[in-house]
């Protein structure tokens, strides 16, 4: 199966960028093909308005959107939580991208990570981002994986340390990957 | 008590402005200092990047928003609903503006409410919006207000032609109110 | 595949019960082979204590659901909205059941629907159930389904008076139906 | 003013009775006067149907519910997290306490806390157990105090091991007591 991968958050290094780069290297061991898309690519775009969409059509990151929906059979995303809730870059692209017709998150799948340094791990802000694209009916996995700690979570090679974790996270994967068949 | 008011809508003539114009003229009638902002002012800002804060530090926007949250008492806002949630707009927005140290929301008071054409009326971005605000140390007031089929609900003088909605809603900004002693 | 059904309300001709009843025949006329159980034999049993499971074990009403979710692939219910969250007397099923190893929910898949004499319908009813289920491993199908005015929503045979609801709930449960391969 | 203060959880000598004990007497010392309520008298009753409360009436548990809320200015309570959600046995007194008229919530304050021996403790509860007291017309005061690992937190004579949290704690409540004027 197809899948895009992407790390809501544009700061260079980040954790939940960090946790995206591993967690797309064990998709591909699983056999999946991993389209990694910077989030860059999907969050540069105006704040949502009726207006300017009247006016202008929609945004080249929208559009970007669009043809990965299109093209892939779904999508796994580590997002970091902002105030107890979705970070508004991804959100604001979701608002634009549910403005297509057919929408094209509809019969889309999804998998969810959070890394965070807190000892929380992000899981509010999976919970709230469940909300939006269920809504526009993506089958968002139950299993969700937060990774705690994340600044001293990780392996030289790009791995988790704690090997009962690596554990967890490559078998929620391979219970998600078995949802397409 | 000085309030700022604002409708989360970049679109002209939005039904949440609409309710917005009726909410401050009830507002003074009742006795607040109201400063009406437009939504430009608050939203139009780039999407979140902690590396964008770190080079160029806080966007204009973002800066209007602390001013206004030092210079009056609390805010009112009409908030759409976006795909069951908080206007990503609006959440990009308050990332920023949380970034701030002390941090300017603390101890504020919110009224929030919302309009929408359908028979719903957009509560469920309303309870969305909440957590963000609250978390923040906003003291949200319990009762909302949430206007559906706005696009019937108008009189031509801007007040609600339903006078048992009108009277509802001057009650609950008078609750409101009533917080600030 | 097997199912098991129920409405989460505990009125004797409840529109969730009539709204399940409706249900139930459309999952039958599909192929799936349905359980329908009252709500009675899922809720009657003592609010959660940890104290008791040590002394007592689990209430009868809580085996009952360990056996039917091991004797059916999924479940599909109705949930009454009460003060815009999950039933109290629902949760307090969950928490019980949630307290077997293995945990019984796990891998099970659900289909949700809400009644109410409202214009509402009961989905933030629905979005607060989500929540515990998704947690606990079930495959909670995206769409929903909200009957507003539940009152004179039933043709007298039982079906939906609106053809064109009629026909998006069908649609629905075929989708749902769709997922068990 | 006076208030009374629960833990949600029937369990005897659990870290949430332990974190309420301590509570009230914080309480005490800033001036309170506290009723502090068992868990069994709030939530012993039945599961919530129609049909009893128009057979039998309100049960006691509920008819107690009513008189605190009547005779206090607001609540303080302790309440479990359950499969990241508000515990049924709350759930349910809240839901049989809404239907009386003239509803008995409506203008209490609350200040909620969480304890639990997790290294998350338990605010994905609170924040699920904020929408039905908001919506019921509590004023729940913002800030929330969740206490995890809370088997090593406490100091023998029942105050927390670590002082800047008893300060923080403090501090909240401090500032939930100057919401009453």
């Amino acid at each position: 199966m197809k899948l895009f991968t992407f790390a809501a958050s544009l700061r260079t290094g980040s954790w939940n960028q960090k946790l995206m780069d591993h967690t797309s290297a064990l998709l591909r061991e699983q056999g999946a093909t991993v389209t990694e898309v910077p989030f860059a690519d999907l969050a540069q775009m105006p704040i949502y308005s009726g207006d300017l969409q009247d006016s202008e059509g929609f945004p080249e990151a929208a559009e970007r959107w669009k043809s990965l929906l299109e093209d892939h059979d779904g999508f796994v995303a580590t997002i970091p939580e902002y105030n107890y809730s979705i970070p508004g870059g991804l959100k604001n692209a979701i608002d634009w991208v549910s403005r297509y017709r057919p929408q094209p998150f509809r019969g889309s799948r999804a998998f969810l990570l959070s890394a965070s340094p807190s000892m929380v791990g992000g899981n509010r802000g999976l919970w709230a981002s469940r909300v939006p694209f269920e809504l526009l009916g993506v089958h968002v996995y139950p299993d969700m994986f937060s990774l705690a700690r994340a600044n001293k979570a990780f392996d030289e090679d790009g791995s988790l340390e704690d090997k009962g974790l690596e554990q967890r996270l490559n078998g929620a994967l391979e219970g998600f990957l078995g949802e397409f068949k």
